[in-house]
């Protein structure tokens, strides 16, 4: 395989930038994403990509629940935040609005939408494992064009 | 649940368009897909979502390979081309130049790039399958931006 047109060929598959909001026993925690997809009208399903080698990965694990945050254009700056390396206990939510949804798992107040989903299936694939939420829960806070990889200038892929 | 939420915060996930080409016994099809993501960098991993009424959902069930073919920004009525019922035998294919690649599915020769993969996993969800490939082959056409569902104007989602 030539690996190099592997790499810019992945490349062209068109990902967003979101912030996924995970718990476990009262503690919280999120961090960015960019692999996600809606799999299933109904019931509403979506497949997150979640790094094996993270403390949200055991989070996710744990308590079996997530959400999705959905950023806006303009947004980078947030997504940036929460690239940071993950402590627990919430530091990394320290210094942002959100609130706790239904299933536990933050909600971020500047967000323009949201989604709360229970885990339904893990798969193990590669690096990351194969997330797979149920929508129970949503909200919009506003109606704005999302925030793409390709507006933050990121590559996350190949 | 706010269903009318739920379809708008769902349809903030940013997706592409894609035509996924496949085969079995020699005969081909493809379909126009949007519900692709990465999901591993080692070994790289792929999720599709795939219906679970069509055709060339049990031609990847049989044949457990299929093509990624990313379409370029314009290529709008080749996706619309993908999107007619399928007809086993190739008829959807009839009027568009492609070429096998190495695992025996078609790949077109407009898409700016492809990427050939082999089926590790096919998870049930709901209405759609959770499709996992691995990609063995790739190759790039032309380096332009990828077509997006944004770009379209359709909606798939929520």
């Amino acid at each position: 395989m030539d690996i190099e047109a592997k790499k810019k060929a992945l490349r062209k598959i068109v990902h967003g930038v979101y912030v996924i909001g995970v718990q476990r026993e009262g503690s919280v925690n999120a961090f960015t994403a960019t692999w996600v997809t809606q799999v299933s009208f109904s019931p509403p399903l979506v497949v997150v990509g979640v790094r094996n080698d993270g403390l949200s990965h055991s989070m996710i694990e744990a308590s079996k629940v997530f959400v999705i945050n959905f950023l806006g254009t303009g947004q980078k700056p947030l997504a940036q935040h929460f690239l940071k390396p993950a402590h627990l206990g919430g530091e990394k939510l320290a210094g942002v609005r959100y609130r706790l949804g239904r299933l536990g798992a933050p909600i971020l107040e500047e967000a323009i939408a949201y989604v709360e989903c229970e885990v339904r299936q893990i798969h193990p694939g590669g690096d990351h494992s194969i997330v797979v939420g149920e929508v129970v829960e949503a909200g919009l806070h506003q109606d704005a064009d999302p925030l793409t990889l390709k507006e933050t200038g990121w590559q996350y892929g190949g």
